[in-house]
């Protein structure tokens, strides 16, 4: 009757040895965040179906896990509702819960829900696991971990700059190189304005959002398909040319624009971001980039997305500002701006790059190797004194064969080996081993603790 | 179309203040653990179902939240059989994943599944969430937080003595007091045997665990109930009746137990774990409890349950051997002993007890008055200079009301507030204000980060 073991696809165990890398990036990207005065929520793994349904547009809907109602889940369903209503619709009558998507919408729902026990600005943190019935591949996962930093309930450009040093410091932290991707949705609604063509503002971004994949001409074919006016198409070719430093496509903006309301609150807004970076360089190239559109739609300013400058896997951080993201959860007029670390990608890129620290996790320092029940009674306080002195240590728990005891510390790679014999007790000694050389020493309780310490 | 925000029923949000007190007790149970040698994993929120059922006992199974297969679940189903089959069972077969109901089963397959990769005997530990169906009630929670610790591949009872150790330091270091409760269930199988009910084990664990709660007679009569035999009542009673010091329990029990192989075994083995507790003993006050039984049917050896001195709020934390869990999956002969801590009973005895430390968690030490973006740009470098530091500190975003932004650091309880106005600019100083006293001081950058280090 047993059972193959097995977890569903496109979710994973973590072994110490990937805990300890994972703890690495979160404990890096967790005081960054604390540094700046962010504070931590946590928010359930269940959300109501209700708070997560058309929130991701109709294909996120689909990638929905649902939580079968508990009970008799069909008891108010007439067999003919159970055989015609298609399973998309069926699954919301037999399911009221579903894992949460993402940590973004759950936070505007807390914001809500919260918001007498909040204090505004609110600027919190959140590291926890989402969920998405996606089609698992290499590099992505149905489980995965995001860590979102937003500040929700002010309008000022400085907290799009924090969010950028947050993100210099992070990856300064990681000694990863990256590029930082600046742009703004009100630039893209001014130039779609200027073009003629406000009311296609989405299928525009959604097609220069693709420029880099499938060049101007792609670009072009695209919204021809989508039925975009000729005059448009010409206005909008040169905007796709733009090149040059920040500053020239910004100059080049400002000519282009000049009519634009809206694409010229945008640019203003980007040009004091850049003042701000200027003035306060971060180690990152930073890049306006015209193109950069991010796909999901609650975005209304600024736009920022990361890249590593060393591994081409997409971004590992992005995010941007949202002017109404409460809005659905009928709390209006609060204004957040906030980004999402992607710790998978990131995790990917470090291990690549082979950048992690060679020892992510304090792990055990020394092993006493058991020779029997009366050498134990001498062990068992030494190994009290040690953990006091925060030195984690172990008793090899069965008086197995010294062979077996010695692979044990190699496979677990303990660095020391204590030996505690009839002579070492009648000495009033520890006899201490260093795996790595060899090299054994007789040493005194207190010398011991000592020669843990400095050891590196 | 504003939904009104709120989650499911039996889980929760957790707030700032919240996530500073669990972080507390997490925070102290995994340093423990890790001195201890404990090394870390995960495993995903969702199992197949398959590893899930079954393994709970009929009522566990009804507790299960199942996972909705994702596309259309009912394709391949009849319209009979979606009328017909009854709800639990239609669950599984539109249902192939569930979500984790404790960390034991997904630990145990862990084990089998990667046996190659694990050195042994493993001290693993693995603090996550999990769900149960059950119904919600003061302090039952469906999400809820486990802390799993467990050493497999050894039958040493050195481990069980490790186990009680680290229950005694993790409660030491929360300043509570506790009561810890020792059982073997060989003791238990002993007692059925000489009662000549050997295969009535259950019944009888089942029954005397409720000593406490119905008393001698009610035991009693449930027993007669399940129709045990009137000569197997009356010599079970004298047993119910053992008093007296832990020892004074032992002794008893030797000579009743003495036709017993099982029964002897299991006073041996608690022998010999009470001798490493007399030889280093813990500051926990420990109790043989004869009707200690745990519901858990896959505990074959030591039984353990802790219980707060100082608030009626059942177990915080127990555990046990097993000798065949991994049998499950088709690992035999690996035999494990482990304890599961209770992080939410933890926090409502702490909160109870008013025993949170008054700062759970770094917070802001300090807070920039905004008066303005020319004295901003003065204030970004000092910020980062300070956080480079690893001092907690903000600007405030917007050029508010004063009045507002000492609200703000007040609610938010940040100790000290920083201004810099176009006078501090020209004298090169920065005026510091602490909150409580109201006191200022004109400080330059270096004894501003003296005075924030030193300060509590």
């Amino acid at each position: 009757m047993a059972d193959k073991p097995s977890i569903p696809k496109g979710t994973r165990d973590f072994t110490p040895m990937e805990m300890g890398r994972r703890n690495y990036i979160f404990d890096n990207i967790r005081s960054i965040f604390k540094v700046h005065g962010f504070l931590p929520i946590e928010t359930p793994a269940m959300e109501n179906l209700s708070s997560l349904m058309g929130k991701y547009g109709d294909e996120g809907d689909k990638l929905l896990f649902k939580i079968l109602n508990s009970g008799d889940f069909k008891a108010k369903l007439s067999p003919g509702e159970l055989k015609e209503t298609p399973a998309g619709k069926l699954g919301n009558l037999i399911s009221a819960k579903g894992l949460r998507y993402d940590l973004t919408v759950p936070f505007a729902r807390f914001v809500v829900q919260h918001r007498n026990e909040i204090t505004f600005p609110f600027k919190r943190y959140q590291i926890q696991p989402v969920w998405r019935a996606d089609r698992p591949q290499r590099g992505r996962y149905r489980e995965f971990y995001q860590c979102d930093v937003d500040v929700i309930g002010s309008k000022a450009l400085l907290n799009e700059f924090e969010l950028i040093q947050i993100i210099d410091e992070v990856f300064q932290a990681l000694q990863m190189k990256v590029l930082i991707k600046l742009n703004n949705r009100k630039i893209l609604a001014g130039i779609a304005e200027v073009i003629g063509a406000s009311e296609r503002m989405t299928d525009i971004t959604v097609a220069i959002d693709k420029l880099e994949k499938i060049g101007e001409e792609g670009v072009m074919s695209e919204l021809e398909q989508k039925g975009l006016a000729k005059d448009s198409m010409d206005k909008l070719a040169p905007v796709l040319k733009t090149e040059g430093s920040n500053l020239a496509k910004l100059d080049l903006l400002d000519e282009m624009l000049n009519d634009s309301e809206i694409g010229k609150e945008g640019l203003s807004e980007l040009r004091r971001l850049m003042d701000y970076l200027d003035a306060e360089p971060v180690d990152a190239e930073l890049q306006f980039d015209l193109t950069l559109a991010r796909g999901l739609n609650y975005y209304t300013g600024s736009i920022i997305e990361v890249k590593s400058a060393e591994v081409d896997i997409g971004s590992i951080c992005g995010g941007g500002r949202y002017d109404d993201l409460t809005g659905i959860f009928g709390l209006d007029d609060v204004s957040g701006v906030g980004i999402s670390f992607g710790a998978d990608r990131i995790y990917d890129v470090l291990l690549q790059l082979d950048r992690f620290p060679k020892r992510a996790e304090l792990d055990t320092r020394l092993l006493f190797v058991n020779f029997g029940e009366e050498e134990v009674k001498h062990i068992i306080p030494i190994l009290g004194f040690l953990r006091k002195k925060g030195i984690a240590a172990e008793l090899y728990p069965d008086q197995a064969k010294m062979k077996k005891q010695m692979n044990y510390a190699n496979s677990r790679e303990i660095p020391f080996v204590a030996l505690l014999g009839e002579q070492e007790i009648e000495d009033g000694v520890i006899t201490l081993k260093e795996m790595e050389s060899g090299k054994q020493e007789r040493l005194t309780q207190d010398e011991l603790v000592l020669r843990l310490s400095s050891a590196k």
